[in-house]
């Protein structure tokens, strides 16, 4: 074999510290905002940023963090959450978010099985620190102060750690493909399963969500990350923002959608993340009150996290607000997929416009894409569907710790779990879970399709669609609603609201009313807690 | 030392390739527009440029290139060009892009220095081939047929070389920092250096440049890239814009400013890139007959390659069309500032905003630029020059196949070669070569600021300012003129219109009034050429 031809550009690691250096050097003034637990608005600056992200890696470093220690967070989004989503990769070590929702028994479980070695919490969440306290051993344990608790036996103060540092931090010798940041995913069923992001995949992730055709972030862009920086890293938003020196704002704890309209209003927010829930919340309130809000022209909201409903981007687009799907998991870092229309789709009927935005879109450059069905086989034509899975550079390609090797095909690609048509345009939509899909009969039938319908109907608040055994059909839908206050509708209006747009076979054969849903710690439906629920029901005819 | 805790996301190179999988998946009916050296407008689309790009690679992989061989072409901006810069470097060899405007000297010297195996050579480019074959070989030559000539004896035809290919390519193992392409610098002095790039730089290339705050590059763009593809493979424009799937307008080789203005307006050309002097002779074009052409609204001009005068933005911008500066050179594959107001600046009087816009910007992603002084001190004053140095992910590290270890300083930044200012805002500003600044009396005068001054007067087409040795001062600026066609002005009246803007000692001492000046073949001055013409010249007055 002869010699191949190397190229002779520099070896130069992509690192989380650069986008920081970024924003600081190029973007000092720049302001983040904090909401304190108590409505206070913290503000300070970018260069305040790299000063005490570096305080707080000196300290680090001081306190005999090495590379690859783990250090965990039990924050709200705040500017103390952000100088350790920067302080903890800058020494090498590894940033580990908790997410203050789960289940202590799934905290405790995490924290041990990542050997997180300090913790830093806001004293707010102490409660849900002493919930695991008992069953886990950090060796140190950081408190940020807002006033609301004394420090807790055997707790420290966050600003003293920092107060500490009177030194730079040592360089770190990284390498791009060395983790940074660590998330446990919040699946229904089985253990929680750690990824360990890598400072080469935030990078990436940073730029690609940037770029005009996904999220088109930019320094003249305000970013509200409602989505929680402890799930997903709050979608990589705060990484990219830092990069491009947008204006942050960080909302804190108080999530009521009325202090969200004022926050969008007052700090001239352009664009803000977060799952349908949160958004179908500041719906109303915006139709309910229209002229109370004046939000910035062009506001995009970025939705993901569950599909959102076809009806939301129409009642927005009227409000002048623009709703942005994207798609992804713990394991895509998070982002994969994106929903812009492309240019000739402008000239599409409005109500295909509108079920194409519906759409989960197209993977980011150099994200790979395919829904594989049963027979291996592969389509795109926007009906059949498949597994959906996924390659590229900010992808897992394992777990933390854990041999879970029937999560990856034999070709390389993650399997998402997700079902997903994608068609001729290349967009994909998540059609359901692999496991919530009904199966009637040897034909699918979308869970997720029938739940947007049925919250598109004004006494609608909440809906599930789960399967049941049957005896003839193998499976068939059951819809569980949740009225809104004062409204009433019964089952055959809602039989026939649905009969407008689905095949008679595709309808639910039962609607039982309830008052509320379960949902996991993260806001989505628990499907499996209502399969268990109605694993009795009876068909009454069959 | 304790094992470090690595990512657990896939390792997944980053693939000139996955951009074209993207741009011919997803936009795989966008145009491809290439016009021919008649006139004729050739039209394919991203599906056409893959099937021909595999097409040219299996054709490669057959005729035996291998990893790391290098296929040289000599052609203008068309698809062809394209499907080589997909083609080549997909199955492991590197596209060595020969600028045809070098003299046959340097381009037989790049050629034997690259080792090129192959080359693939426009049939009205054939003279250029026919001055250097005797002093080079090529194993094939293949002749991309515009029915501008017979195929020469030796050569063979692009089009059948690729209808021989009946096979897909083989899969290549590549790695992200094997070569995918190299360019030769076309310096003014010493032999011309070869730099290779990488298929990760191309990639982050791409993703930077396409950001909002860079060059803002989408799907709904249409993308005429006027700077060559032979030099610096035009930017890296063709690259960004197959990832995204732009629609690309490939101009060939007619660039007269009337063609090229028909181009922009007829194929509704949303961005363009070229160096100042096409843009100077588009705008004059424009400006003697406004009505003529109907341009997109909101078309961006990018411009590059030296210096674009102030002047310049003033006057597009009353013609509604928006001129974008970024800097960079064959060394940083190239884009490594744009220039971009950031959101406060847009409160800033005109001339300030002017004045920052005829700057370079601020340094992309992961790149870093410094500008040091002779002390070794960097300074962020926006007046204290230094050299430029600049390091990051796409820049190089090394030449190929040589040892100029003084082109990089002892902690691992490239130095540029260029005098610039960084200001408070970290926007760069190049002020001059190294070579061309003129040291009177201690202090540095700019002779790009004189001649961006200088061609602001309406008499003056042309100028170029260069030191010339001076028995008191050292060396004081000499100005070389050329008038626009029956324009009148003498030294005099040019030495009060820069009066205005520049103190006494800065002025010029002699103006000179030629007919032409000499350019490098990039259409660069040539002021090595111009010193040696004025060495013996002798000041008047000392």
């Amino acid at each position: 074999m002869e010699v191949l031809v190397k190229s002779t550009i520099m070896p130069c690691p992509l690192l989380v510290s650069s986008m920081l250096e970024r924003g600081a050097n190029l973007f000092s003034d720049v302001a983040i905002i904090s909401i304190r637990p108590d409505g206070f608005r913290h503000s300070y600056t970018y260069r305040d940023l790299r000063r005490r992200s570096r305080q707080l890696a000196a300290a680090l470093q001081r306190a005999g963090i090495a590379q690859g220690d783990r250090v965990a967070t039990l924050m709200w989004n705040e500017h103390e959450h952000l100088e350790a989503y920067f302080g903890v990769p800058s020494v090498g070590a590894v940033l580990h978010t908790l997410n203050l929702r789960l289940h202590p028994d799934d905290l405790a479980y995490i924290v041990n099985h990542a050997q997180d070695r300090f913790l830093i919490v806001d004293d707010v969440l102490l409660e849900v620190f002493e919930q695991i306290r008992p069953r886990v051993q950090f060796e140190r344990v950081f408190v940020v102060d807002h006033g609301c608790g004394a420090l807790p036996a055997g707790c420290e103060s966050y600003d003293a750690f920092l107060a500490e540092s009177i030194v730079e931090p040592s360089d770190a010798d990284l390498a791009e493909d060395d983790a940074a940041a660590m998330c446990y995913t919040s699946g229904t069923t089985g253990r929680p399963k750690g990824v360990l992001y890598s400072h080469r995949a935030i990078a990436l992730h940073s730029l690609a969500i940037s770029l005009p055709d996904q999220l088109n972030l930019s320094c003249h862009d305000t970013l509200l990350p409602i989505v929680p920086m402890f799930h997903v890293n709050a979608w990589g938003l705060p990484y990219a923002a830092t990069m491009n020196g947008s204006k942050q704002v960080l909302p804190g704890r108080n999530l009521r959608s009325k202090t969200l309209l004022d926050l969008l209003q007052n700090e001239r927010v352009t664009v803000a993340g977060g799952v349908p829930s949160i958004w179908l919340a500041v719906l109303h309130a915006l139709e309910t009150d229209p002229s109370r809000w004046n939000l910035t022209q062009g506001l995009r909201l970025l939705v993901g996290g569950s599909a959102a409903p076809e009806s939301m981007f129409r009642r927005f687009d009227k409000l002048g607000v623009h709703v942005i799907q994207a798609w992804g998991m713990t394991e895509t870092t998070p982002v994969a997929t994106a929903c812009k229309l492309t240019p000739y789709m402008h000239g599409w009927t409005e109500d295909d416009r509108y079920a194409q935005r519906a759409k989960h879109g197209l993977p980011l450059p150099f994200i790979e894409a395919r829904a594989v069905d049963d027979q291996g086989e592969t389509h795109k034509d926007g009906k059949t569907a498949g597994e959906l899975q996924v390659r590229g550079p900010w992808i897992a390609g394992s777990y933390y710790g854990l041999d879970q090797a029937d999560k990856w095909t034999a070709d390389g690609w993650f399997r998402t779990g997700d079902v997903a048509t994608i068609d001729t345009e290349g967009f994909v939509k998540i059609v359901d879970r692999l496991k919530d899909l009904i199966k009637s009969g040897g034909e699918w039938i979308s869970s997720v399709d029938l739940e947007n319908a049925l919250v598109a109907h004004q006494a609608v608040k909440e809906a599930a669609v789960i399967a049941v055994a049957h005896p003839k059909w193998q499976e068939r839908p059951l819809a569980v609603i949740v009225l809104k206050d004062g409204s009433d509708v019964d089952a055959s209006e809602l039989r026939a609201f649905l009969g407008e747009r689905f095949g008679r076979w595709q309808l639910p054969d039962a609607f039982v009313f309830v008052s509320e849903l379960p949902h996991t710690s993260t806001g989505k439906l628990l499907k499996s807690q209502l399969r268990q629920d109605f694993n009795d029901w009876r068909w009454e005819r069959s």
